[in-house]
């Protein structure tokens, strides 16, 4: 950690700092410059935090040297890390199409919707059951009914499910039916949760927040391996920027970035990354092509009639012929669908 | 709800929209201009959030007329609402200022800080028990200890207290030891809590998420009055933006905005607002300024041993004196502190 | 266009409004809700905004139906442009790469750099003269000199050259040496400069703005269309966020979001785009694979030497390799390089 | 300056790194630490740059230790400067507030928007006689006809006034009419304009652009004063978020984060800060409160008429009403207007 005296700070101040970094058994140096004085101090950067040196009246900034996560980043975990959602490997030779609708609206909803997803080659279901949404006004999900649906069509068609855990005292309910959490961007900070999925040993599927700078999300999975569960899947869904011509901004460039910081999976939802239909398979097709493990895409036998986020699912046509697309981009990079 | 067609948009599927708007009970207007077929649908447009016109394939795009919430807007309540929080008015002539420790740290700990809060006119303590950190870390707050702790020092000095609940489990908890909840940015869209926190009639502070609009922070507030609970304050603390120099970017427009299309309450939080100690001030008088009708601020008797937010907890001394800075701006905008 | 009315309009301001669109020859609708007064206006908008309408303190809002750009449209003039930059296409069946160092530095830096360029399918050469950059110590270009090389260098290799325009008062002189006119992000709204370029026919490569919608990088280059160029080539280069992992936020949805909205070709710039030498290869694959019609990438034969922009630059092997990397996907979305 | 080596980086290259460090004659400095080996560069940073370290394939980062900018700083200038535009002084006790129309549109307009202006103690009169705009069909000003206007108006009322130059071309046409140069958040970063203006000794008013961090802000201001003009007014204008309540955000905390780098006046623009006439009020006297030196407003004496920047343009009696407010929060804060 490199700590940078305000002007005015004496050699005084600098002494004392100095010594409070060798009481901790860390390795302190100082480095008198022209216009500042500079100090170092080398060993575990989490011991540092209790001495809480930026909080100082004489201390200008603090610059961490190494990163803020241990267990998710690349540096004592080089190899790539590959998670098992029901049988289905994330963050391996194959991309993972993770499909299905927004929302469980009905059995026969889904069963139409499941069916287009399997038959064109998705390999996991997705379908939530707890929606939250934005007005108090909008459908919320059918709840436990819905995850009782989801398993079923799921069960019938040998896929296993992904579905959003929205509050801790689903969890052990949404544990019975499905292959694997979703934790959404609105939850990525619901540091609570991040530590109960954190002792289960399911998939997690961990969604960026819209605010979320990529060291927030991995800090966010580091939650989650530091209690024990190693099998998160990060998931890049788009950030908030000013442009209203998308209903996010879909950072693409996350993928290389996390993959040069992270061992985990990572894999790219172009459905909630743009919100709109037509942009969708563009955006799929960019995904695998800059190196994403997987893709999360809503599809709907009918999206003029979805309760909830229609204008960016796909027809299932429109799923069919982006799986087709998707094939030549994939053995281009090397991979397989 | 105006509906505005493709330019490919045939007749038939003008008729058909007008048709499906007319059967819910609403007007549906025609306007047929020389490049876009636009559609008119004049009533309650929660109605026809059923129709999902937004993912019909001939439609370009919807703009809604009227706000998406109604407890909250001026449209139906025009005069302020005054929320009480253990015998403390917000949204009234007198600005309130809440100021305390980012986390209670201990009894000695909060003993002196609030000692500083009570003797410079801070009329509500603030100090957390439950803390959401970004790193799993650093500390994590001290849990019932801690709101045991509040609940002890704030009954001796005589003044309510302010605390945040981060899980809907620690509800009763809560409840039990303070007169009012916070709920964090990060948990804004946490629209469980929301429903849960609606049922009680304790007032809640609900602070503005990092990347919430101003219309999904009143939506957010419209969930919690759906449910009942109209003591709603809301708290602008800074949204994420690209620059550097500060935490957050804090965005005092938000007041008039708010005050213009809301009747409740709004305070401002300039600690987080901007996570350096000496902006701290400024920008309190700047939120007095502008209409705030409070101020969220962290006072600590050792900033320098904070276990959080030290860099942006202003010194017993500071905080004296930013108070008696703030009055005359308080008599120069008609109110007082 | 829709205008809505504020609660409190009287039926006399609306009247007073509609004789006001009545009076332009434009067609008024009025449409009295239940909470607002909603008035329309049939015809060309921009006649309206003679009216200033939301300037009117009656008027709560005012919403255009039609896009503010008509050239540029793909309204009235369905079919992708074509635009030949020194007998180079830009929109057609093949995708094309710019490719060189961020800056002419030496006759001899640019003739390796090229040489790298060329040798690996590179067919357009860049290479700035005139270097804006954020801090007046840094690297400034050579200018003239600068111009001469390029079109040495270039004209060795026989391929076109494409190079910024920083003043107007340049224009003439890289007129001379140039194929084709860069406009560089921080100029995207340099109105003057845009109208001086559309008095060219060259090609202008216009570079969205960091702060830039998809709509006003349109309307910026409506300007040069107005003024009767029609050869503009379009560029995505990164919008400002938050995120400090990458230089800017490459919005690669604005590809798909660009061509549903306008005609003209539209290029990537991973370099600028991702500010990390790493990231540069996968974003240009992304590029390929979601539609752009052609990449700007920087390559500088020791980017240890560069004198700007060097940790986004690639070696020549790395550009080789991306080349090779770009054929199958760009054959995968029935292209070719 | 601080350099980090990636994890592979051998003795050899930290030997070689500490070598090109001391060949520079700057003190070099070695720090193993136990996962990334860390140099550091004691001396003038400027000359660091031009080994381009951060170019270097085995350097992780690099972490300036000083601002980047020398003359706008605080560290060779403690005290505040005071910048004298016609005889007006900005940084001193007094608030100065610079007041008139958005654009000069007739003799007729300015007169009485002027005459406003002066009665209510504006002591600048400012108004555009070339208007970046957006739309090509937009209004783009008189030109010198609105010069000449603008210079015989404010002679008449005895105020001294500023006005936007857009273009180099038009330096010495404006140089003739007005008494100082407004610098348009659009062209904040055109350095060649930047350097034009610096060679003036007239006093210089640049606006922060809409994705411009601070020291982006006060590297343009460096431009100038390296050139040897030292009169730079700094402005706040907004900047560009994904809120769509206010046209941009204003950054209110600018003003004491721009201050502690600084020692230039800083003034706010609440008008294109917010865009909407009622929120320009209450952040004026926000802006005054956190110790703006200076007020940007738009006054029109018929707003509804106005050609340019209608919605955010105070009547006449709104802006006495504010000149009114604003005296007590001047002397609240110990100043005066």
């Amino acid at each position: 950690m490199i700590i940078v005296l305000k002007p005015q700070a004496t050699p005084a101040h600098a002494s004392e700092l100095i010594d409070r970094i060798a009481a901790l058994g860390l390795r302190p140096l100082h480095m008198p410059g022209t216009e500042r004085v500079v100090l170092g101090a080398l060993g575990d950067e989490r011991v540092l935090e209790s001495l809480h040196l930026d909080s100082h009246p004489m201390v200008e900034s603090v610059k961490p040297i190494l990163a803020p996560y241990k267990l998710v980043g690349r540096d004592l975990h080089p190899a790539d890390t590959i998670v098992s959602l029901g049988g289905v490997d994330f963050g391996g030779e194959r991309i993972v199409v993770i499909a299905g609708p927004c929302a469980v609206e009905s059995r026969d909803q889904l069963t139409r919707s499941a069916a287009a997803v399997a038959e064109h080659g998705g390999r996991v279901l997705r379908g939530g059951a707890f929606k939250p949404r934005t007005s108090p006004y909008s459908f919320q999900g059918l709840g436990a009914e819905g995850l009782a649906i989801l398993r079923e069509v799921a069960g019938e068609l040998g896929i296993p499910t992904l579905t959003e855990v929205v509050d801790i005292a689903d969890l052990e309910l949404v544990d019975r039916f499905a292959d694997g959490f979703q934790l959404g961007a609105r939850n990525m900070q619901n540091f609570r949760m991040l530590k109960a999925v954190g002792q289960s040993r399911k998939p997690i599927l961990l969604k960026r927040g819209p605010a979320a700078r990529i060291d927030d999300l991995l800090l966010a999975a580091e939650y989650v391996l530091a209690e024990g569960n190693p099998n998160v899947i990060l998931c890049e869904r788009g950030i908030q920027s000013f442009d209203t011509a998308t209903r996010n901004t879909l950072d693409l460039a996350a993928v290389p970035a996390i993959k040069a910081r992270s061992h985990l999976p990572v894999v790219v939802d172009p459905s909630h990354g743009t919100g709109v239909r037509d942009y969708v398979a563009p955006m799929a097709k960019a995904a695998v092509a800059c190196g994403a493990d997987g893709l999360l895409i809503e599809v709907h036998h009918d999206p003029t009639a979805a309760l909830s986020d229609g204008p960016q699912s796909l027809y299932p046509d429109q799923f069919g012929q982006l799986m087709r697309e998707l094939e030549p981009i994939a053995r281009a990079t090397g991979r397989s669908l």
